[in-house]
């Protein structure tokens, strides 16, 4: 299929155009050099070899990852420096004290003394150190250790203490930049995570600790404000792609968004006033029910069409207002669809096709499981 | 990990209790036997080959899929009697030609004058003929030619006076069975599809057609009503797994429920009296979003607790009343959910862990894509 059209895909499918994730990804590594702060690329939206290459500058070193099935796919690929920014799973130990001592740098996160008591129970062989970022919560609400409850500065002290065991950082995600709506916003958000972020870093000066310093999401890396150079790392992952649901927030233009589902018209319905597409929650995920007036998605090119509802391989698109002129969408007629979220859309596909300016370029194909 | 207890996998896991697929598919296959109907299993569900075998009662023979990606897979590996029940892709005709080509038996299905047009410009090789089931909406509200317009008898006729293609048969979705609550709903609804279906084929037979004819849904098929006995076949498809809609809907019980997604505690919120586990959307989907007073699934044998919101990879958990009593959820232990939707459910995993009485059996491997 190389050098094809987009048109000659067998739909739904998902299609990646190359320049935009090149130039998505090359912005945000000047922005972090200008910044002077190490970019540590998260995986998670694309779990691809290819996107890793972009996002890292081919160097395949310093990632994030959300699953232990990215570890190792990026390990087994020659990637190093490895953090698997998740609260360190008990189950998963065995399989990350292997990845411990079988890559230059794999690290681990942890945001409870009990996980701390699992690294202790399993030394890694040939003196080598667990390296270990502790989580902390500065206003996010999902995971980490409270930024200001006194157990994080205690928990930071036992891992520095902690024979077999180094506290390579501090790790904070200001996924709560999701709810911003603007540059503002987004701003005062990323302001806020890295004054949390830095004080606590004082907190552990002042006992005598030294360690490295991380924060990132799309949203806040997109924006930087100034104080985050004082970070050692940012850590931001969906920028590659972005999404409509990054345009709405503020992290990108529409016209940035890297990513698209290619659908088809499969049938009339003008009893109903809709169409049918070849696009079910299993092409696009169900995520951003209720927060577009375009429904699902934003079908690119056809501001007044609503992608309604969907099920497992039928989705219903309707104008949001009038009658729908037929002609306009023949059947086997193609839509494109813009993600909400690329994340949740980019999971449910096996393969990914590539192009560049409408010409396929070859496949990437994503690692999945956990 | 084969005789192993399920607490030996890592998390999240979707797991199957074969037993519970064994006895849903015996009941489905005995019930229709009685109806003295033709069941003809839906593979949307599980994708898997194991589980197609269950559901064939071994034969290999008789079933439907929802993709093009699914009859290729089971025809890969023996399976015949395929009957592709998705309005007419124009993009895939020359696929559909092949698999028409290659098996005994490969059955399309339209429900649109223009889909007819694209199959006469594919004749098939060797004198074979397209088998194409012509989809009738009787109320549910998707894909299919209104069973109330002339335009279904005008294309019906069009079909079976078509050289090249035989009109095999009419076929109707109840997935407005979806909406009910009880059976006494779900019978109401099948009986007025069996109606309006039987009806239908008496207009064919008034002007000399006569063909097959097969509705279908988990929870019409699970309590039939007499009339369907004058259907030549059915075609449910989720009653292998069930899940918690279908207990809701009335279709089984969550006795009969064989998935579920096993998930470990990795955080601890006292501030927020929640708990963190380790499924996220990308374990069990979004759906279901609003539907259950315990959120997006069913926590097993804990029905206080509710799973308020998932993002990537981690669920937030809290309680219906009260204060979480932390000492009943160490971190590492095991939480068990039952999906709300399994079809939804099942698509995120890449395989199944299989089974009997809570010990291991081994893997199925899904197909997955389009």
């Amino acid at each position: 299929m190389e050098g094809e059209a987009l048109s000659a895909l067998c739909t739904p499918a998902l299609v990646v155009d190359i320049d935009k994730v090149k130039r998505n990804a090359e912005r945000m590594i000047k922005r972090c050099q200008n910044l002077g702060v190490q970019l540590r690329p998260h995986m998670k939206t694309h779990k691809t070899l290819e996107c890793a290459d972009i996002m890292t500058g081919g160097s395949r070193r310093c990632i994030v990852v959300s699953t232990l099935a990215e570890a190792c796919f990026y390990a087994d690929h020659g990637f190093d420096d490895i953090l698997y920014a998740y609260s360190l799973p008990f189950d998963k130990v065995e399989r990350c004290a292997a990845l411990s001592e079988r890559l230059d740098l794999f690290q681990v996160l942890l945001d409870h003394p009990h996980a701390l008591e699992q690294l202790k129970k399993r030394p890694l062989r040939d003196g080598r150190l667990w390296h270990i970022w502790l989580k902390l919560d500065c206003g996010n609400g999902r995971a980490g250790v409270l930024h200001s409850e006194p157990e994080a500065l205690r928990l930071a002290q036992a891992i520095a203490e902690t024979e077999g065991v180094e506290l390579t950082g501090v790790y904070a995600h200001c996924g709560n930049t999701y709810n911003c709506r603007g540059v503002e916003k987004i701003q005062a958000v990323a302001q806020e995570t890295t004054d949390l972020t830095l004080q606590f870093m004082e907190k552990l000066k002042a006992v005598g600790i030294t360690c490295k310093s991380s924060i990132g999401s799309t949203p806040s890396c997109s924006h930087p404000v100034k104080d985050m150079a004082q970070l050692s790392e940012v850590h931001p992952g969906n920028y590659g792609f972005y999404d409509v649901q990054q345009s709405v927030i503020g992290s990108c233009s529409l016209e940035d968004v890297a990513v698209r589902v290619l659908t088809r018209v499969i049938g009339h319905c003008p009893h109903r006033n809709q169409l049918l597409i070849d696009c079910g929650w299993s092409g696009l995920s169900l995520d951003g029910a209720g927060k577009l007036p375009t429904g699902y998605a934003v079908i690119e090119g056809h501001p007044n069409l609503k992608l309604l509802s969907m099920t497992q391989e039928h989705g219903r698109v309707e104008p949001i207002s009038g009658l729908l002129d037929y002609s306009k969408y023949p059947l086997g007629s193609l839509l494109t669809l813009i993600p909400y979220h690329s994340c949740a859309t980019a999971v449910m596909h096996p393969v990914y096709h590539v192009h560049s300016e409408g010409r396929l370029l070859g496949k990437w194909t994503p690692t999945r499981g956990w």
